[in-house]
């Protein structure tokens, strides 16, 4: 994680290619992460695509968290026969940071593919963003949706799961 | 659910109070929905509140989900000691539609609050979005977020789920 | 519905065929369901098959509950893009129920197959079994996994899930 | 871990008090694993209960799990606003050890209670159960149900989760 700390003059988020398999028309956010942490993380999604545990879909699903403490976590999809107990590369990176006593995070990179080779970019599902909404500020977690370290898309979590259902909602 | 074909000319969406718990800054849509029809589901969505099974967290949700074929499906919570088997009262409404055979819908008001009483608007989780997303068109799916028939928020399902991971994902 | 409260001769529970898949070796409880309950609950659990909506595992359930007030609830499995937000056929039918208002049941049944022919035995996995476990005496609900109406196995819901994690254990 | 290869002569399952809570009546296993074992999972399970987050039931649980590689993954239970996304201790174990290659394992310790003070005896979920059921062989995979390093239960998974749905049932 060296060197993230400095401000760096590339573009924040980059896009090449289509996007077509997503429905929405929002712009990507832009301006307080920079390119050079999001290609770390994304690098680190990628070493976890041949440990996902995907027998029945096929589609293998790597994750690297970033805590505010400047440590990384990483996760893959675990899936299984009954389905519903199936868990998310980005939940596992949640859970593994969570349990070690992480509160705090910053941001998280998606990366997946069939046969754990990414064509198109994965977005986390609702269940992942319901687990992001519980730990992280809407307003400064970031999401990158990655096909490789040059190729992202770039949210804030309150672009992906507005108007959300939250700790709030229960009095907390 | 005579009625909801008459064009109105009152508001279509209304919104009155507060809305302090939501952390989004997204504009309500509008416009393809009448007034008429919130209210109906709305309705629908309240008497569902006494249904509940709700010991755990004592907040209860009420949903109605009204399909393109004009039926109204109703759910409520159902929580489970296990916590990970709950369910919410949106997916009770599309599962119990989608055994009787329904795979097209058209919107989902989902009301709720402790206790029974709806005090805030209580918005759809990430898991209930994503069930949404199986089978809805995400630019043509209302969802109605209310305190009561008169107090409501109305958004299509792309605006609480951009850039959704969707069955296309999957390769369908 | 009608001749349930009838007393047959006929055996309790009938078994044919090999048992392969199932790693227990538990026999099967026996002696307060009658054979013809089974029948009826399996017949409308084998209905329910092409209601179901499975793309991904191309593995379609169906179940039939049978409520203390003698009313039966069906289900059918209903799969997500992002796999944990799956519903079992037995779940479904459970929310369905519940919703409605049931709080008491007396017995599930439970068929399944590849391209909705059932060929071996489907068991309810453990998601189910919890669902079950919060609502029913797990001495006195009865689970019958079947292949058709003349073969199937009979549980009661502890010999499933025994040892269970239940309201009890957060203080209900 | 050291020492758990010598045979000890400690018996290897104890269990002292009640066990008012579980519904079961089957008597626990016994043979394989040794007392010095259990012992030592339940204390790394024990040091997970103030790592938990439970903010909705106040009631933390903590898991250790051994792998066939004789290493040690802990995991706690991770609640969620929305309930359905929660993971249990047991789970978050299985993932983290899962996402770092492991796919084969030898025994699970639980130990959890209402603020992080184990009372009484905490079984897994059914839903940990099938997460289990994905990677063990059910007839020699361990779990260990414990009050305190003196004061458990040990049972094999096939006595938890009997009559499985299993991955041979979607033809693996």
């Amino acid at each position: 994680m060296s060197g993230e700390q400095e401000k760096l003059n590339v573009p924040v988020c980059q896009k090449k290619g289509e996007l077509a398999p997503f429905a929405g028309a929002l712009p990507p956010s832009a301006d307080t992460i920079s390119d050079l942490i999001c290609r770390e993380l994304i690098a680190e999604a990628k070493k976890m695509l041949p440990m996902a545990y995907a027998p029945y879909s096929g589609f293998q699903v790597g994750a690297a968290l970033l805590t505010a403490s400047k440590k990384i976590y990483t996760g893959c999809n675990i899936e299984n026969a009954a389905f519903s107990p199936t868990v998310c590369a980005e939940r596992t990176a949640f859970f593994k940071a969570v349990s070690e006593g992480e509160r705090e995070f910053t941001a998280i990179a998606v990366i997946g593919g069939k046969n754990g080779s990414p064509s198109d970019y994965t977005a986390p599902c609702g269940v992942c963003r319901q687990v992001m909404a519980e730990f992280c500020n809407l307003q400064k977690f970031y999401v990158i949706i990655a096909r490789s370290e040059e190729d992202y898309w770039l949210y804030r979590l309150d672009e992906l799961l507005p108007i959300s259902f939250s700790p709030k909602n229960l009095g907390r």
